[in-house]
């Protein structure tokens, strides 16, 4: 239980695990990789972080953004694999920023989401990571974030 | 022949491999993993659905951009591995959709593509999924969407 | 030493293993596959293309910045696996083009990255490709490129 330790040294109570907000299911345990949904900073079904960072909102309101959008990821894994000490490393993480076309701080956004990880996972938290902006998300979200993780047999 | 019966059912035909707009392959296929390059809703060469969703086009005709794109990454995948019951699951889909700023309805477009992979491959169609805006598509495409399924041993 | 040779001949000299701009690693190899980190047009940590495709550069422009996107990411694979003749095959290449609205030649740019892989690694180096717009990448780089790739057992 030394995640579950963490977390709770961390005082970081996970959220339930996401209900798709849409045809498909929070993550798919493939071979000895877990792909997980794209998640949007939600409390429930109600979206906490909406509209554009750097114009409704500010880089630092992204970057919690963020941070609810990867807890909401590690719920949906600890879900499918029972017990997050399974986890042997996370893999990739992709972020989307929804911002307009003069934002240039993505990455600072989607730190938020990454030291988070590195916090809980220390070593196996460190993954390749790809951040980029866009126009629009569903349900007008702030962040968007994906992720690939990988389970131990 | 389980899937192909389905798709006589559902009467989908699917259309022949899409052929690359550049210089990359269909799918390439790793370990047990396909990965179908990114489909755009084309009749051979010819885009069917071109323009923003939300402005040029409506949510509805999004969805049915993302039905087309979605049975030529399926036709992508049987080329590559012959037949359809090999396919063991569809692992992780992603979304992109061709719109403005304002919009906010990814989800019910991609839905398209989600549903009919749920018509088809029934519970083996279940996907993890991930639904974006960008500003813009390769030869202002409506929707693209790039797949990865898992295949028997 | 089969593509250190093909890249002396091609007069290609890689650059150093691209350091992250924040909290990530470049690559992560798990399993077979390798996932690298998305690599924008630097040398070292200048940005070489800055701009919207299509307005502030050209397509020729981003196709350049395409080719040292993807020289990047093939540093960072050798960094990781230490021989470049380790690599199986390239799987899939995701490409993301700062541009406008009604931009439409992504493939264009995006075939920067993609023709040099193939002159670079050969049949090997053919990949299932997405290639996309985006209003926005960090620091308003021109392009960002992603990569998974294949290692031999």
């Amino acid at each position: 239980m030394e995640i579950e330790k963490r977390l709770e040294i961390l005082k970081i109570k996970l959220p339930p695990c996401p209900e798709p907000a849409a045809v498909y299911v929070p993550a798919v345990l493939s071979e000895q990789f877990i792909f997980v949904a794209g998640q949007t900073p939600k409390n429930g079904k109600e979206l906490l972080y909406k509209g554009k960072v750097g114009r409704d909102l500010s880089t630092e309101d992204g970057y919690e953004a963020a941070k609810i959008c990867i807890l909401r990821a590690i719920s949906a894994i600890k879900y499918y694999v029972g017990d997050l000490d399974k986890i042997e490393g996370i893999v990739k993480l992709t972020g989307y920023v929804n911002c307009c076309e003069d934002f240039e701080k993505h990455s600072l956004v989607i730190n938020g989401a990454s030291e988070l990880l590195e916090k809980i996972f220390g070593e196996k938290g460190k993954h390749a990571r790809v951040a980029i902006g866009t126009n629009s998300l569903p349900g007008n979200a702030a962040v968007e974030i994906e992720l690939i993780g990988k389970i131990k047999k």
